[in-house]
């Protein structure tokens, strides 16, 4: 997902109304939720991180964890789809290049509730290019009960709002 | 993948052989290659990240990457991939606490041939518990160029080798 310098803006759809601008520092999107089953973990981990207490059922039981648990990288994906149904399928993105500070803190089970949120922690104009800036952004997904599963900070680029003379 | 406090370690496999002691700082691990194809980039960015760079072949042609791109994600779940299959599935693994600084370089398009590494970059033992100890690694992946597409470090928590006479 990293930027391709050099390539110029697509005109944005009139779905899209969040620019740069919108990105304020403590603003906090609500994402909705997901209701995770053994089933997407069992096809996720058998895909992408075959570890017993991913991808077997039985294998899961007489594991560490005591039962099948969503890989990190399958919640963290999840997260992804609810921060894109939310609020990046509005927003004027350009990618991103990159994501630090990934805590599963919890282990994600069948039948749990995740619900995501994301709360704009800083953002900066672009130092090369005046058409866009840098947003970073705290993304958590919390279960039914309220515990926070997963933490992760991610950057993302988007476009400023295009001025009115610019048109 | 948070580790379960309080529970017990599993009897390992025979196919298990690396253990906490065995990931020495320093040491690399090539992991393979994977070839991506525009299908595996759509159907994950379809489930996953539906951003038009990764989720519609025609809408990425004329968007800010000029065509289909893998979602971060996606890469960061074929290199789990590929260090599952020739580092986790015979490592005494115990889950990871998290990532961080994970950096998505340069776009991954269809037919690039990605090729994983770890490398540990620190490993300590537990500070509670003598049976197991974490293990700090990067990451990376590499294209058929030798570019490099993607870097993360994430953290390991792994079984120490069990002595002679604790059997």
């Amino acid at each position: 997902m990293a930027e391709e310098p050099g390539s110029e803006l697509a005109p944005w759809g009139a779905g899209v109304n969040l620019f740069w601008e919108d990105f304020e520092v403590g603003r906090v999107f609500q994402l909705g939720s997901h209701l995770i089953t053994a089933e997407e973990i069992l096809e996720f981990g058998r895909r992408f991180d075959p570890q017993p207490y991913h991808a077997d059922e039985e294998l899961a039981r007489s594991s560490v964890f005591k039962g099948l648990i969503a890989s990190g990288w399958h919640s963290a994906s999840l997260w992804m789809r609810l921060y894109y149904d939310s609020v990046l399928s509005r927003a004027a993105s350009l990618g991103s290049p990159g994501a630090d500070d990934i805590a599963w803190l919890k282990p994600v089970r069948p039948g749990d509730v995740l619900s995501g949120s994301v709360e704009v922690i800083s953002a900066r104009p672009s130092a090369s290019r005046p058409d866009r800036g840098l947003v970073q952004l705290r993304g958590e997904m919390v279960d039914q009960t309220g515990a926070v599963k997963m933490r992760l900070t991610a950057w993302g680029l988007f476009a400023r709002r295009p001025t009115a003379s610019a048109s």
